[in-house]
């Protein structure tokens, strides 16, 4: 049976990527990284949503003390989104962004995708409804995957490990819709930064995921339960 | 002044970058990680050769619990060099090999340099006298530079971090000399794979150091004190 590993983080993307990559016949391992992130909880979250598959994970712990991002320094403001009505701001990076976090997840995915033999690593990330962060773009992960070639031992005997990011050009709509085919338990999910007992409402992850539920015309359960 | 993260294993090599880089000017800034690695005690000697120029260092701790390598696994034996006197064999892949390790400290130190506003990351990797390990070649070096540009906030604002690896294509013996010449506290480092109370003298890391010195025709005072 094929093996991926699927980087899991707690949220409604990383979820779908998980239920997806099982339909796909892979054989997932999960891998949760608890880095100081103010949204403990997603953690819990994350695990539940492995366990719902029965799929083995692993949780990381990663120091990372120069922090230098709202989602890890509570000092730093979470920005509320402001809801302008017109097109998503792309082009301006918040202060969630995590300095090289995905660069580091992919890195940790891929030393467990070598030691496992497994074929592929699952990547939920999303270049459409999103805040904008450099690492969810479609170019980062082709230049991740030259990495693999040129720099690891299954790159070098030709070994193929792929990189599979099978939401990155759907919007949030599209996301929850398939989701919703696949059976992924939405409640179990959590999205918002803030990771207080309820979602915010107000930053960004919050905004994306109620966009999302709304014009794909489904009932947020996390929401409304 | 400018600002450089820089890896520091403990070995020679790194020793000697990190009193390059001092030299050059930048202010300096260690990351030593403790990755699970048998010679555990190489992390001691890091932060001796941080101290020595008054240099702060972080030490990391990361988990790889699906270990992959002899370095990680005590089960796995560490190789003996099969000292043959031809040329180095670097088309096999030894199994002291970390899986993606070196893709895993560089974006720890990516991440690092982000946040501190650092200009660039010097990283003491050869790929002369070096066990063939892939993720030491200048191939994944230049791919490495690619994802800063592609997946990093800095990268998006047009500033850059770069990767400097000084000692990339010198001999052994050559990195003797000029750590020889910067004042490396040779002593202090540690090279053994083993990581005994002294080196082994026969696993691969043994082998090209002792080759350095040699033909440096300087005494390793390591070695013979």
């Amino acid at each position: 049976m094929k093996k991926a590993i699927v980087l899991l983080s707690g949220g409604l993307d990383s979820a779908t990527t998980l239920y997806l990559a099982q339909q796909k016949g892979f054989q997932c391992r999960c891998l949760i990284f608890d880095y100081g992130q103010q949204h403990k909880r997603e953690i819990e979250s994350a695990k539940k949503i492995a366990q719902s598959l029965r799929s083995p994970y692993q949780v990381i712990k990663i120091e990372l003390p120069w922090k230098g991002s709202a989602l890890l320094d509570n000092k730093i403001n979470i920005p509320k989104r402001k809801n302008t009505g017109t097109q998503e701001h792309k082009d301006e990076i918040p202060s969630t962004y995590v300095p090289a976090r995905n660069i580091i997840f992919l890195s940790f995915a891929l030393s467990y995708a070598e030691a496992a033999k497994a074929e592929a690593i699952f990547v939920g990330a999303n270049a459409i409804d999103f805040s904008g962060y450099p690492d969810c773009r479609p170019q980062f992960y082709r230049a991740f995957k030259k990495i693999i070639a040129a720099g690891t031992k299954a790159g070098v005997e030709k070994k193929k490990i792929k990189i599979l990011t099978p939401l990155l050009r759907k919007t949030k709509a599209q996301i929850v819709l398939t989701g919703k085919k696949l059976g992924v338990p939405f409640a179990l999910t959590w999205s918002c930064y803030r990771g207080g007992k309820r979602p915010c409402g107000e930053c960004d992850s919050c905004y994306f995921r109620a966009k999302g539920f709304r014009e794909a015309k489904i009932i947020d359960p996390l929401i409304n339960k």
